[in-house]
């Protein structure tokens, strides 16, 4: 193997020189250089806001629409689409610098990874479960007249390696074969699906069409519908779209969602309600890139067990009666018009599988996508979302629970919370002397605060003295930034000219103590867990956190409040939204989307309900780190220095 | 093992004894003692043709809605039910026997075996493609909380020994699962199907409902259509519907409708009028036998190609067209109503494999039932429909080919040719002074003459002079039967004053030479391929000739008038319907299914057309026997006595 060439990038006006391997990116070299770069898609060249001036040099950079040929003449490209193939000289604009006070990223923020490093470290080999193969096949003979069907089933045989009585096709595909056949001159484009043992063909075509063939990730979040179009020849994400679950109307959590549904017979609207949703991002993006919906071949949804049986409108009812029964955990997969989805009619949904009622789809396709089931040694997968799931294991087993640790990191129940959208407040550094400074996502002017900036947020005010360690705000200390409005005391984050909203942004003390019950109920679950294994956190090699914060996590942050466990943070890895990037790895991947399957038959769950030694550790964790300080050497240490 | 009981049956007024093996029935006994019983339905249970009287003795016979209370009282039963415990004595009453001039059975006379027999000697195992299981299960609790999905997929792998990841089921049944399940207290019975590597769940119920599970076996031919309810728990044949292809109004042989349907664009009018047959049959026979149509979970198809491309809508033009590329040979199995099938919305329907344009489902579906593919030596078998089919083979290697024979055997362009139907003369025999002497299907009124009748008639009248060897009249005999009726002569077989219509019925000049010209292309293709092979006939072991013939063929006849080769009759099996039959068996036997598959995919097609000798044999085969007598040795010895 030849050595990689490394080359020097200069970056102005920072003046910084960073050395880096040949085949990175500008973004990559800036990550590496601790210069921030706005990029609110993540790297994967969608949202354009990592313009830079390509001052010096040359990159290996794809066209793109992002860059108007102004720019292009001005020598602007994308940081994260340019491939460093020699020395450069970058200069980063204002506009693409952080915004406000400037914050130097510590070591302790982590960035999730970009989906290209992601999808590269999981290992999983480019086997999309919908495919299109571009299949050229003899003309019939007089010596060669097996039936048009079998030719392409022959052929597909040959391309694709299965045995021949897996193929399966329908008769309204049979209906058009001898026409496309001889009208592509035997060439044709077949679309087929993995369906279990099955290999469908779904479609076919004249002609190669194997490039047009997209596929649609979605996470269904109790909060949140995130929706990702990939490319499926290329593992590329072409962009994402988030909506709120408009399901919200029926009730915050979903509990509460299965008492409405069920008291009003109302489970057919709940469906069509968060189908709407679903449909309303697949639209907006097909429009935004003028792909036809019928190249959409597969759709993979994540989500937890109450989300996916609202969107196949199965009976959610046992799911929170004991003792806890879901309808399914594993679905077969469909067409995904018969569920409302509006696409091409032949479209197949996946549905990832869940582990029981309430560790769902989310928490298989996550571990799947860290590989938690290629771990040698022990580890620990925290999701954040409207409830904290924790997987402990390694390669060989699995347990996991679930903790009511409620909504508040995705901003709900806080009064100025938000998801980590557009404006939203991600980073937040607090001084001595109370002074606030802050960065938001896409760098406009904050109109809320999303889950890592709730954290920093909590994490600074303990530092400083604006809270005390039972989260109570310190009436006496010196800054006007701490005022009572009504009988509750809050703490002004940002003013009202500096915010994007009518109001100052402020956090109150009913926000802190939802925020310190939400951590609470993590770090009790962690506990009880590692402890019923007879394991301590001692043996925990790494833990993984996910969850819908910003694009970057102080993970020191979250121990300082007491969320995660000691541990050295670099034992810590942010992974971000790992359902969605589950999602997209078993859309690209059969390899993966096996991998949530089988990680989901071998997970085991384990009820915190019925241990009675969860309540005490909960009430334990009700303090800002803990109640037993033992248990947090170095915040000790940190916050007496 | 236990040696079998054998008794004494003493038949009345006939006055002959017979021993037979306990467990026999009745009518077996009447065979073996060759007393001909009439029995439309051969011995299924359903016409309620064979009532005799038991005079002595008793039988084991299940209740039957065929005999009246009054027949009862007067020891009537069904010789085709009773099964012989001990020694009896009958009474065959006269509506029983023979009607007209009596007929004894000769030797070459066979009769197909019972449903029973034949399935015994398939040695297939009975398990339909779509089973009803009745499972029981326990209820969930906190430490066994298993989602009811998943319960069930466990319940049905133990019961079926099937790996989970096959069982598949449409979320329509997910939605109903929660329910069903508590309503039947964890005690459900599930509808299960073959569908290639998959097995689907396709109905669920509560309590026991597994007896009430029918299957539908169609043979869609060119000219009938003949539909037979089976109850899948039994094996048991409950009745049986034909009509005639309604199709015909578009063309007699398929090759025209094809046209038809191309010049036209009226394949999805073919398509609907071949579905109207099949479902006025389906109609008919549960609202005979009140089922609940929703009690029929599968359907099995079997059918020349066309008629398969009639029946699914697929494109058949390039069956006519060389080089005769068949649209598909092998179809996924789907849901009937999918195709117009007015049923059980979740019905599969099994569509059997063809091998070429013109070697259909009909011909795959008879080599399995009568398990060519278990043969050690050669065999023949020889299909006669609206064309002839003719596999030779054994279990390592089969071919096939298909001769334009046409469908005079089956009554068509022949003047008072019908299908063995009710009225059909089916036995006939000619004295040497010229006197006819019949017997017709259901012991009516003689309407018209089916296959094995119209067979009888050119061997007799070739044996009495009647016809020269080339086929012609011999217009000096002396009977009034021969009468010349404008430019034509025929034969007068039955005088309108004894026929069930209102005229003579006879044989015409015409039908002759058309019935020629159909054995002559059999006998000519059988040749061509036995010696393309390197085969003469004495390599041939048996001899299996199917077709839509009455209940009995003079296998004699056959060779007589050269359309089987001069061979011993006990080495010529008469066999009926093998494709109706083929079908029977794969709907209750998954491993029946497996074989017509096998042997579609084994078997070979040989291409006549492209043969330059088959003219030749052709021609010298449009004799009777043969122009070249030294092929018929017996026939000689036989006319010149």
């Amino acid at each position: 193997m030849s050595e990689n060439k490394t080359h020097k990038i200069h970056f102005l006006p920072h003046d910084i020189y960073v050395d880096i391997e040949e085949g990175n990116t500008v973004l990559d070299a800036a990550h590496s250089a601790n210069i921030y770069i706005n990029s609110i898609c993540g790297g994967d060249g969608i949202c354009g806001k990592c313009k830079v001036v390509l001052s010096k040099g040359k990159v290996d950079a794809p066209p793109t629409t992002l860059i108007s040929s102004e720019e292009s003449e001005n020598d602007y490209i994308l940081a994260c689409e340019a491939k460093i193939i020699e020395d450069l000289q970058i200069l980063v604009p204002k506009e693409t610098r952080l915004e406000g006070k400037k914050i130097l990223l510590d070591q302790h923020e982590q960035h999730s990874l970009t989906w290209a490093a992601v999808l590269d470290k999981s290992h999983f080999t480019h086997n999309p479960l919908t495919k299109k193969l571009f299949l050229t096949m003899e003309a019939p003979t007089m010596d060669d007249n097996i039936a048009d069907h079998e030719r392409l089933c022959q052929a597909i045989m040959m391309d694709q390696g299965v045995e021949l009585n897996v193929i399966q096709t329908d008769i309204s595909i049979l209906k058009k074969l001898p026409g496309i056949m001889r009208q592509g001159n035997w060439s044709v484009t077949v679309t087929v699906a993995h369906r279990g043992p099955v290999l469908e063909v779904v479609e076919i075509e004249t002609g190669d069409t194997t490039q047009n063939n997209y596929g649609i990730a979605i996470d269904i979040g109790t909060t949140t519908v995130v929706t990702c179009l990939m490319e499926l020849t290329s593992s590329k994400v072409i962009d994402s779209e988030a909506v709120y679950n408009s399901q919200m109307k029926f009730g915050e959590d979903y509990i509460q969602r299965i008492i409405y549904a069920i008291q009003n017979d109302f489970l057919n609207e709940m469906q069509k309600t968060i189908v709407s949703d679903i449909n309303k991002t697949i639209h907006t993006l097909v429009k935004r890139h003028e792909i036809d919906l019928n190249n959409i071949t597969s759709v993979v949804c994540a989500g937890n067990t109450a989300m996916i049986h609202f969107l196949l409108c199965l009976d959610p009812e046992n799911i929170r009666k004991e003792p806890y029964i879901p309808t399914a955990n594993f679905v077969s997969p469909f067409r995904a018009t018969q569920i409302g989805i509006d696409i091409n009619p032949r479209c197949i949904l996946y549905a990832l599988p869940s582990v029981s009622a309430y560790v769902g789809a989310d928490i298989t396709s996550g571990a799947a996508a860290i590989r938690l089931d290629k771990e040698e040694l022990n580890c620990l997968f925290i999701d954040i979302g409207t409830n904290g799931e924790i997987v402990l294991g390694n390669k060989d087993w699995m347990v996991c629970c679930s903790a009511s640790a409620g909504p508040a990191f995705e901003g709900s129940g806080v009064r100025h919370g938000m998801r980590a959208a557009k404006g939203a407040v991600e980073i937040i550094h607090i001084t001595r002397d109370y002074e606030v400074s802050y960065s938001t996502i896409g760098n406009v002017k904050p109109k809320g605060i999303c889950g890592s900036g709730l954290l920093d947020c909590i994490a600074e005010m303990l530092r400083c003295g604006i809270v005390d360690r039972s989260g109570n705000f310190q009436q006496d200390i010196k800054s006007e930034r701490l005022r009572k409005k009504g009988d509750e005391y809050e703490f002004v984050l940002i003013e009202k000219e500096k915010s994007g909203i009518e109001t100052d942004i402020v956090i109150t003390q009913a926000d802190i103590s939802n925020l310190v019950r939400s951590k609470g109920a993590i770090y009790a679950a962690l506990s009880i867990l590692i402890e019923s294994m007879g394991l301590s956190i001692n043996d925990v090699s790494l833990l993984y956190l996910a969850g819908g914060f910003g694009n970057y996590l102080n993970v020191r942050n979250a121990i300082t409040i007491g969320m995660l466990p000691d541990m050295p943070t670099s034992r810590i890895k942010f992974v971000g939204n790992t359902s969605l990037i589950g999602a997209k790895m078993a859309l690209i991947s059969k390899e993966a989307f096996e991998t949530v399957h089988n990680i989901a038959s071998q997970m085991t769950y384990f009820d915190l309900m019925g241990n009675p030694k969860y309540m005490e550790a909960f009430m334990s964790a009700n303090f800002l780190p803990h109640t037993n300080l033992s248990e947090f050497p170095s915040v000790v240490e940190e916050l007496s220095s």
